[in-house]
């Protein structure tokens, strides 16, 4: 299967730590990248973990709170100095594009390439991005302000032939495409053979879902039911349930009883306020009620 | 004599590296902050270095590259977030201001501290800030914006008393105050006692000019002319002349001949290009010119 990961760039809340940025992830889906938030210091972490900035053609903008896109501008600058080409897409709330047209008078001009702004409907599930592998979708979180997740699943993947009977049966290549997709198959012998003889079945499709800045919110349930591995914020422990929901953010223990009640099967947590000097208090909460949690460590790699 | 040290928070020029975050200094005169300009990450550096951002009341901005400004926004945040009070002055280009207004909506609201923007003239030299012991110059330097450097200065100082003849001749304490700045002394026996017998000289005035992102300036040898200490950007080294021109910066040769005109006591180098893996190149290139010559380090500290 090819590689599907998901590497962590930034695991604290608003202020940043000596050892944990703001937010942002890059995902990783056969070597492409898709960034996922941009807080102060993105292009730092990117070079730090030898991820190549301007491999990232799409940006994906949960809300518009600074500790989630402060790190853009510098990262735009810095891929321009790079020389990169083509277009940049930025998945963000509409308001982002104004933000950041101001903020482009300040960066050195470059034609090379362009950013192209998709503004994001925060109040449905909705497909934003589609390609041969890989859709990705929006759906809403409920925050301060407007506040999305996102959901990247792999596209159904093409049966597998069984070698053998393509060679004995002298089957043509342009029917073997037809029989990956699921066609049955005609003999010259007037026998048709039906496509679950001929196939393997095809790899699982894989998913994650990413969640943050939310309180605890049950309608994302069958959006995100079964993934294979979820992100999910846990700003507080639980003693702070209060100030987690007077502040729109969700405890360790709520977010592993989603991760429960959704059947995924791996939970990793972040958005750490930056008052756990040690986050195993939250790891160690979320663990009692949903055993497969791992914390969101910068720099850390996780296998979808 | 009271601390008066510059602390290097970034030291790269546009592209930052895993070991020099983009511009950034602070300034510590007995413990009161200055912060001259603010790349991506001046928070973290702040942190790693123990410096309290809280502390800092005035930011001097020497122009609007991003790679000097784009570590506003997130500043300012963490500085709400940790409960600031009074008032924030940031000295700049008056378009500024507007960028900032513009992010601001993207910052949790606070109403504890207050941002006060100065516009500064990029034409004339000019006095920006002045308290009780120090003035602030701007002055003009050559780039492709509208660009200044720097110049702290401490004010002149009282003199000091004579303990012993204090005591001898009994001068009253209001009296001392006046011949620490220079009044003679009128005894009650009718004898005029001239200051210079009174008192010992104040200790030396001390200055620190900072200068960056610049064509090397002549016009700014008298400006700068003596300071104990000289901060000129060298982003090249001399072989790459050309493209210092090209992109009004100086090479490390250039800041040298600066420093050595101008008699400076010490000169620091910096706003390295990134193709630099070592900056000895540029500090050696210095050095054969202006021997007291240092790099700047993210981290280090000099004594002004």
């Amino acid at each position: 299967m090819p590689p599907f990961t998901v590497t962590i760039l930034g695991s604290s809340s608003a202020l940043p730590t000596l050892t944990r940025f703001p937010t942002s992830q890059v995902v990783n889906l056969n070597e492409r990248l898709y960034l996922i938030d941009c807080g102060e210091g993105t292009q730092v972490q990117l070079r730090r973990f030898g991820i190549k900035a301007g491999k990232i053609n799409h940006i994906f903008i949960s809300h518009l709170h600074g500790d989630h896109i402060f790190g853009l501008p510098g990262l735009i600058s810095t891929m321009a100095l790079g020389g990169k080409k083509g277009e940049l897409h930025i998945y963000s709330h509409s308001e982002l594009r104004m933000m950041m047209e101001q903020l482009m008078k300040f960066i050195n001009e470059f034609d090379d390439f362009k950013v192209v702004y998709h503004p994001l409907n925060f109040r449905t599930r909705a497909v934003i991005f589609e390609d041969s592998k890989l859709v990705i979708e929006s759906f809403p979180l409920k925050h301060r302000i407007p506040c999305c997740g996102f959901l990247f699943r792999e596209k159904k993947r093409e049966l597998h032939l069984r070698g053998d009977l393509m060679e004995y049966l002298k089957i043509p290549i342009k029917e073997r495409v037809a029989i990956k997709n699921g066609a049955d198959y005609l003999h010259s012998d007037g026998n048709i053979i039906p496509n679950a003889d001929l196939t393997f079945p095809p790899d699982p499709v894989r998913s994650y879902a990413f969640c943050t800045d939310t309180v605890p919110r049950k309608q994302i349930i069958p959006i995100i039911s079964k993934v294979d591995l979820l992100y999910h914020e846990a700003t507080f422990c639980d003693n702070l349930r209060d100030l987690a929901l007077k502040t729109y953010h969700t405890t360790s223990k709520q977010a592993a009883e989603l991760a429960a009640e959704a059947e995924v099967k791996k939970l990793i947590i972040g958005h750490f306020s930056s008052r756990y000097k040690s986050v195993s208090p939250l790891v160690d909460e979320a663990r009692s009620v949903f055993p497969d949690t791992f914390p969101a460590n910068d720099g850390e790699r996780f296998d979808v």
